[in-house]
């Protein structure tokens, strides 16, 4: 990865807190053969990350050079103030969803926030627990390093090369903007996906067997786990607020139109609403963070092993690369089908080549 | 396909409107030998569709069996209207999103509803125009069939038996009960889509440079097209409307509740939202209308052509059939990040299989 070896780190870290984002970023130091001390206030969940690799148990005398607090976010600033205190020469850092609060209440407590810089890896939120940790679970995510006034930059620079031995890209971001940030692009979609899929709850079962892609895709991380979202969405509810209601404004308008959908300017606040949306959409970068427009192909496959294999082997031997795909399956036939997602430049010559081979194509537009 | 071949259509069928829908019928009929006669108010778009192979030009004398009215939502009434008049021998379809306001303006108007039923195929909706058309377009897709009472099981039989052929799954609903469905799987989804993107218009670039596959997800279907759905939605809006009431009221109890996060009953608030929107989400029914929940094993893969078909025909290799497949590419480095769906029972084995070939496991969890 892109760390100079002089900066790299030497160990022993210390990880507080064996869920699913701490026993990963042990077994992956481990697997680098840094020196991994785990703590975790339930002794079952630590001895079983032990077992699994992620590092050893505590021993008196430890002095690491870094301790990374993984522990669930209401408790974050705590733990760091006493990992602070205990540990006076390491620089500490957590692995939180929400930056700014724990580096004021650490002010606010007078700890050491000269050698304490929050950080947020961007994975694993879909699952939790030890057994779910992997060593790999971050290569290609960013990792924001959620940079202040207080702290050097030799300090931080531990902190920035433990997400880079990780595999991950460091993003640098001050904590107030993260905070923003993740308002924005993670923590009001949770919400708004959640919002629409309590509205399937009463919905008469014919009317799910008409579910499409679309409402599968607006309504998938509905099912997180409401545990974690509770104590994520409280400690940044002075962000979401206001984009929500923000949002919450434009759905009265939207609500206002549809109450007489024929009234002069009705038509044109849905329409408005919609290319707003529109915008908003394509703001979102693509692949590697290009914003690069794809053609779309929709192959019809038999729902068997294999076929979908095969189809995507032709598309290799073609030597076109598959900017995207997605696998849709018809609700009642066995068909499988699949979206495939190519330069524009491309499409023509896939599906000549494609419909060559006896493929079925259903649909195709850039 | 299932229909018998007493039932099947003899055509002459005659298509209204050469859209994508349109000519994508046509398309299909003409594969299976029905005489196909295409209009179009639009000269050039009917020249075009007849070019494409989906149908001939209009003739004197014509007298079709079947009449498939694919005109934008708010002239679909009129126009079948017409071609129940002019066709006193046909029986009318058409394959607008909304099925009540038809039927009830043709019953205002006095049209011969004994020859009339809606209906709607729930396919297409991304793209646009004939030359996006395709034979192949229905094949597996809902159908659904808008039956009522002034119709005779016969006369309903040749719109079944239309979708039958074009490979589609039938559904039977009556009107209202579409309406009320699409209502809250399509319609209301689409907007709520739209509004969350809205959001992300003034966001900034580095925001956006956080967002993951959730914020992606729920604002995908927010790029569809605004002069489509303003129509659909203002068509429907009597269904929509109390959907989108109902969320405003949940949304208004989060708002509150991120008024003072930490006030007695805004945490439960938050809770019972997210565990409202998890059971919601839960009866979304999955692959071929099942239920079952499945495995999920993220893969790493270099991101160059022939890396996915490799990851592929390793998982068809081992005789283990895909139930879902999504890819990510990491924001900025050059990785693939493959997400596939298993049955349960097949998670450790997969996981085992593919680590000991050398692939990367990102994430397994059941």
């Amino acid at each position: 990865m892109a760390s100079e070896p002089d900066r790299r780190l030497r160990g022993p870290v210390r990880i507080v807190g064996t869920g699913l984002l701490g026993a990963s970023i042990g077994l992956a130091l481990r697997d680098k053969g840094v020196e991994v001390v785990l703590d975790d206030v339930s002794p079952a969940a630590l001895a079983l990350a032990v077992d699994y690799g992620a590092g050893r148990h505590p021993a008196p005398g430890d002095a690491p050079q870094l301790v990374v607090v993984a522990v669930p976010p209401d408790v974050t600033a705590a733990v760091v103030e006493r990992e602070l205190a205990t540990y006076p020469d390491a620089v500490v850092t957590d692995v939180a969803s929400v930056k700014s609060g724990p580096l004021e209440r650490l002010r606010a407590v007078g700890a050491d926030v000269s050698r304490y810089i929050g950080s947020h890896p961007m994975a694993g939120r879909e699952r939790s627990g030890p057994t779910a940790a992997r060593a790999d679970l971050f290569i290609g995510r960013p990792w924001v390093i959620a940079g202040h006034d207080d702290i050097s930059y030799q300090r931080a620079a531990a902190v920035e090369d433990l997400a880079l031995d990780l595999g991950a890209t460091v993003v640098p971001m001050d904590p107030e903007s993260h905070d923003r940030a993740v308002a924005v692009v993670s923590h009001a979609p949770q919400l708004v996906s959640t919002l629409m899929a309590s509205r399937l709850r009463d919905a008469p079962g014919e009317a799910l067997g008409l579910a499409g892609g679309g409402v599968r895709d607006v309504t998938r991380i509905a099912a997180s786990d409401p545990g974690l979202w509770v104590q994520i969405i409280g400690a940044n509810a002075e962000h979401i607020r206001p984009v929500l209601t923000a949002l919450r404004d434009d759905l009265d308008r939207v609500i206002d139109a549809l109450a007489d959908p024929a009234a002069t300017g009705a038509p044109r606040a849905i329409a408005e609403t919609m290319a707003s949306g529109n915008r908003g959409v394509e703001r979102l970068p693509g692949k590697h963070g290009s914003t690069t427009r794809f053609a779309r192909v929709v192959v019809l496959i038999d729902d068997r092993p294999g076929q979908f294999a095969a189809l995507l082997t032709t598309i290799g031997e073609l030597g076109i690369n598959l900017e995207d795909l997605r696998l849709e399956h018809s609700p009642r036939a066995q068909i499988g089908i699949v979206e495939v997602s190519v330069v524009p430049e491309h499409e023509q010559r896939l599906v000549e080549e494609l419909e060559g081979r006896g493929w079925r194509i259903a649909a195709a537009w850039a």
